[in-house]
């Protein structure tokens, strides 16, 4: 199941709104096939494993989540584990979608296969939260992006920011962009930085969307999201007021503009991601700037949040990585649970969960 | 010599102004004697280990630091190792002490004993850097204590700082506190928390000075600071025009003032810290708060800064870990070395040291 676990995560990123599974077929001891959710979603990772396999009568089928029961665009996995006479399937999560949600054990059960549920669920659970989380509560998982100096700073006064990190420390983000759905950031970010927010340098094969929440369509379409948008997706968040001459715009650089209802001068996050989880996304990378990262924190929004700190100072009239919280008192700070940490380079990263 | 460097490190804290050494005593692979600087300085680690040792002929002898070679308050250690028979000794660095620096190897190969120089030489070096920096430049070794929030916050915008890192990070803190000759807070920080900067709960039989640096002398006399200064000892740094009521009045808790030089309304540290060192401190734990820290960094006297972060976040209004410090451009922005880093409770530590 770990070797089953380590191939979904080959998926992360690629297969939404599909879950990235990974399967393990065995027998005998020995490894026949191994399969994981293709990009896109299909074909799936028991089919994979099958295919490869050959004849698996017999075998063992180690699955990170419940094999699908219903015919959607591929037919159901569960039935293709009888057909190819598995004698054992193991699992590591039910699939809570409604349209599975035991179906795909029973399928297996009444066919007389031996079935295990629940195997390093823990980690299943972690390495799907992104699906489970858009599944059973309509929104993405969302990890917020920290790179900041010792004192927490993200860039100095005048704004310079270019760069706090090390190249060993972006690196690693652009790892981090890749294995999930979309990047996002806030318009004072694109304003300041121009960012084009593809993955470079690492044998890229497959872009996550990129996301820009700009309330005023401020960002020009001729920036570098706008003259890049027809050849990696943009999405642009917005509020149904703004200009119609730049919804024109930026629909004509090829972007996608999805309209956002806004709180309070501001796009309102939480449908922000309502409806970017019903367009399908289920991992969302959010890389600044500080207004957005407060305004996630603020609504609890907030499940990973990554770390890099580098080994700088720039005081306190540089700019801060978070915005305004407005707490009341100490004890209402949002807290996170130390999930790990590391050194990149001359960097440390700092792995926080939902506490 | 990694054996006498770890004993010589039990010292740290407790021997200024003299160096931790530390000592081991070998013969045919057999430990005779160890021995580190006792507190106050006295005996030197030599003797201790001379002692346990009792018959040392033909030993060898590591130490860490090259032996003493003139009359102080103690007879030489060069002239010991010499009496007791030695044939070997080892050392890790040579004494910059103009009354030492290289008499003392002298001292050993003119009585026949074969010596060898600058074993693990850049662990010896780190271990004594207060001694030698103080020696050399006449200036403390200074430790800056930085425990922030996630964005980098130390405390609300309303002043409530307790408690923002986990009970074991606090108690490592007293950990250092205890290898330190000195802590020192500012008066903000003073007026703020009223600390009494002990060390507590950790089975201390001494404790660190406690350091105020109090221009005008605002923090009060039935502070915990000024009631508890006949126990341990507290030194106040002043602005020489600083009301000579509140002179007196510390004077007569029993803290001992020291009147230091200003630079644009506050102490200048750089004068402060020579007269710490001239007063004899080797290594100084700074602990607080944001002007003071911006203030050592700015003037370029940090030498390790420890940054213990809590999973928390306050937000842009929380009140800055450094205060301002005026760079011009990101490129002047002071650098720290990642030297090390691990987690404490839910609470990550990393240890950065000059770049």
């Amino acid at each position: 199941m770990a070797h089953a676990l380590a191939l979904a995560a080959r998926g992360l990123g690629r297969t939404w709104p599909n879950p990235a599974v990974g399967c393990v077929i065995v027998r005998e001891g020995r490894i026949l096939g191994r399969g994981w959710t293709q990009p896109g979603g299909r074909p799936h990772a028991e089919r994979r494993a099958l295919d490869q396999a050959g004849d698996a009568r017999g075998a063992t089928a180690y699955v990170t989540l419940e094999p699908c029961a219903h015919h959607g665009k591929t037919p159901p996995c569960a039935e293709a584990l009888v057909t190819a006479g598995l004698s054992r399937v193991v699992t590591a999560l039910t699939d809570p979608d409604p349209r599975v949600s035991g179906k795909g054990h029973a399928m297996l059960r009444a066919a007389g296969i031996s079935v295990t549920e629940n195997i390093l669920s823990d980690q299943a659970y972690r390495l799907n939260a992104g699906f489970l989380r858009r599944v059973t509560q309509g929104l993405p998982f969302v990890t917020l992006k920290l790179a900041t100096t010792i004192d927490g700073r993200i860039a100095t006064a005048s704004g310079e920011s270019r760069w706090i990190t090390g190249p060993a420390a972006r690196r690693y983000v652009h790892a981090l962009r890749l294995n999930h759905d979309a990047v996002m950031v806030g318009s004072g970010t694109a304003l300041a930085d121009n960012p084009d927010l593809t993955v470079r340098d690492m044998g890229a094969l497959h872009q996550p969307v990129r996301i820009l929440l700009d309330r005023t369509l401020a960002h020009a379409p001729n920036s570098r999201l706008g003259v890049t948008a027809r050849q990696h997706p943009v999405w642009v968040l917005h509020a149904p007021e703004a200009p119609a001459e730049a919804q024109d715009a930026w629909r004509g650089t090829g972007a996608r503009l999805l309209p956002c209802p806004t709180q309070g001068g501001r796009l309102h996050l939480t449908s922000a991601l309502r409806l970017l989880a019903a367009e399908g996304l289920t991992r969302i990378l959010s890389e600044g700037g500080g207004t957005i990262a407060a305004a996630l924190i603020a609504e609890g929004l907030v499940d990973d949040l990554i770390q890099l700190t580098a080994g700088k100072l720039i005081g306190a009239e540089g700019m801060p990585a978070l915005g305004p919280l407005a707490l009341p008192r100490l004890a209402d700070a949002p807290g996170f649970r130390l999930h790990g940490h590391f050194s990149i380079g001359n960097d440390s990263v700092c792995h926080w969960s939902r506490g």
